[in-house]
């Protein structure tokens, strides 16, 4: 519980966007991750850049731990606080597209617009923004950048990361940071806008942003093709990238998958399916025609049953199956627990072969779908954690699956960071000593560890 | 001088690779920036890891300044000694490719690789390792990565940073850090290979990276256009990137930089144009046609001469011309200083301009050549240093090169980096704050200063 003249000293800063009530600090104990519920103290929503810099100086100077949160889309714990207590800072105030530049291609943000806003506004000019994470219509800039966010297109597009030209952030003493800029090269001094992507905000209170925006591909193509066998599904994958084919999308779904988004949303798939992988291919009609032919001959040689989109209903379609993988797996169960296990893509059927096993040894319930392409596999667990027994389980499972991706040469986390959920087992991945470094590197900018302490174990 | 008993230590790791004469400390006091001479003491080549992290306890014990230094070939004295003395580590002992994968697409190699050798045996494989540096024969992969080194075919295919996954380095005592892997998404804990990127030899000493490769392009087509007035040559170039084609190479020659090279290298310039472009688009073999018919239409409509290279001899002519540009204009005057100012897109015709006035204003002997497709020229200047004279003009001049730059909403350094020789004009970039968050991040991980201190004026 913070004192009243301090709670005064937030309202003085942003008047009525200050929350204190138990029930509000409840709903700011959960993110979309899985984790122990710990609200914090105080809920505090700036309105400008002046605001975000009073509050953190508030915090610093009563030591108070400041954790960011944009839509609170993120799964692995990294927006809430990781003990009781603390300022939990909103950036939904922050919703301003400041420019579109058309002619040098970039857009001027404020951290806390939303992605599929940004999306929109950009292709009102006949321009792409081309990150797309799952959550696009509620995550922010801000967040996507934090968490360096892939999404459908990320095999071909890039991540967050290939597009954040400039940042503007807040340090623990309420300073402006300004990194990168409008130009496409820029070297000068550290490349701070590297250190801001992927940080979960331990480094900084991020208020604005410079994005990469890209002229739109001339043509598309998208499909979807049924396998009786998820393995050749997989095969097909490591095919078609070996093949030097980068579809704007690569992306599988297993059959458990499959039924349940089917049971949710009745789009037609085909439930007797053993595995779907869902393609698109873009760029020039050209291009695109000739490598349809490449993925349609990979897949047919594997006994994949290829199925065109022949119009924007048809390939709407393609899409929304795979956008509703994750909502109708929640339908299920009351808990659910999803991984993003990453592997260099000729590495994918044996990953994939490694979560079947596991799924049968302890007896679970796990959906898995996922960008293939990227070698980013998302198994699902669908669980109860009021079940100790099962929970038991869970865990042994989720354990051996970051095993398994490991010493396929893989990683942890493609895409959803560390936050919380994984902090037990990046030493597995990075070593001691790189623990260290991250640890010496945060405590030179962040001495009092206020910039949502402990996440990541530091 | 270090005492002979430190020397000795160093002898003991590193037996012969170890230089302390008068006249090997004189060749270590240049790279190939203008700029102050100050030797080391002590110059040591690691041909292990091993000997790598033990140089580095050895200084760090005795509190002697590292130096890292690949080829030299650095243009901001990020590879000498700020001030006299220190401990020159050399990388070019470690110049092994380690591994080539031709599935996931990566390759594995020492940091003292050298950036051609990398593209050469990736070639060998039918692949594309896409960053080339002008210095690219002789700079190495460690360097390109501690500078976040451009080339030709940045405009398309991104720089150094958009091809490292991972990175292996030690810090200053002695520990291994490793960073990112060999999967194309990856999220665990810090971003610290975009640190790296850029850092100029100051957060850690590199030992190896993993580079990611991509299939070549299935065809390309160059030209030579020859304009009457380099004003029009710049707006070409804005007018291509709105008109949404993002050619491989967009590279700029004023009238000066053309004179001297043909004199230089007799290739058949046109010397009586006042500026040349020389482009090359390239991707599916319909792509390539469409884009350069866009191309073509718009320098001709602002009265340009377009003549395309039928061949791969004429082809390499045209890249010839622009590869000779620098070693040609060096040949003039005992002094060049060659700047890196880059602005958006749109505003190369007015950069262009203030560089011509800039010239006049201050009677200069100045060449202008550059990757105009990223808004980076090189503004090359002619002196002789003894000249104190002209040398007032020439600071004069570059202070002013500098402000435009900024005026103009871009950058003091594109690609060369902050090193000695541009650490007074960071904070007019990136203000006190951000230069206080660098320094404090530095002190975190490096807290004596050992790695290369004072560079970025840290």
């Amino acid at each position: 519980m913070l004192e009243k003249n301090i709670i005064k000293k937030f309202k003085d800063i942003a008047g009525e966007n200050v929350w204190t009530e138990e029930k509000d600090m409840m709903c700011y104990s959960y993110d979309a991750a899985f984790g122990e519920q710990c609200p914090p103290d105080v809920v505090v929503k700036p309105a400008t850049y002046e605001e975000v810099s009073e509050t953190i100086k508030i915090c610093n100077e009563n030591s108070i731990p400041i954790i960011t949160r944009g839509a609170g889309t993120n799964l692995s714990g990294g927006t809430v606080p990781a003990s009781k207590g603390g300022c939990v800072l909103l950036t939904s105030g922050l919703n301003k597209i400041l420019e579109i530049n058309t002619e040098d291609m970039y857009a001027v943000v404020q951290t806390g617009v939303v992605t599929a806003d940004l999306a929109a506004a950009v292709a009102e000019h006949g321009l792409l923004y081309p990150p797309d994470p799952g959550s696009m219509k509620s995550s922010t800039i801000g967040g996507n950048v934090a968490e360096n966010a892939g999404g459908l297109r990320a095999l071909k597009y890039g991540v967050t990361n290939d597009y954040l030209m400039g940042t503007k952030f807040f340090y623990t003493e309420g300073n402006l940071i300004i990194s990168g800029g409008k130009t496409v090269k820029l070297v000068t001094g550290f490349n701070l806008n590297g250190l801001m992507v992927s940080s979960e905000g331990l480094l900084g209170v991020m208020v604005e942003h410079i994005m990469k925006i890209v002229p739109p591909p001339a043509a598309s193509k998208a499909m979807m093709v049924t396998f009786d066998d998820i393995m050749n599904a997989c095969r097909a994958v490591s095919g078609i990238i070996a093949n030097k084919v980068t579809p704007a999308t690569l992306e599988l779904m297993d059959s458990f998958t499959i039924k349940t988004v089917e049971e949710a949303a009745k789009i037609g798939l085909p439930t007797t399916a053993d595995g779907l992988l869902l393609i698109e291919v873009d760029g020039h009609p050209a291009a695109v025609e000739d490598e349809f032919q490449i993925v349609k001959r990979i897949c047919e040689e594997l006994g994949g049953q290829v199925q065109v989109a022949n119009n924007a209903e048809e390939r709407d379609k393609v899409w929304e199956a795979r956008r509703k993988a994750l909502s109708s797996l929640a339908r299920l169960r009351p808990t659910l627990i999803l991984e993003d296990a990453t592997v260099p893509r000729s590495k994918i059927p044996a990953m994939m072969q490694a979560l079947k096993d596991i799924t049968k040894k302890y007896d679970l319930t796990m959906g898995t779908f996922g960008h293939a392409g990227d070698g980013n596999l998302h198994p699902t667990i669908l669980t109860d954690k009021r079940n100790k027994e099962e929970m038991e389980r869970v865990h042994k499972a989720v354990d051996e699956i970051f095993a398994v991706a490991l010493k396929l040469d893989g990683t942890i986390s493609g895409e959803h960071g560390i936050g919380s959920a994984k902090a037990k087992y990046l030493e597995m991945e990075v070593g001691k000593g790189t623990i260290e470094y991250m640890r010496r590197l945060k405590a030179g900018i962040d001495p009092k560890n206020l910039l949502n302490p402990h996440k990541m174990g530091l």
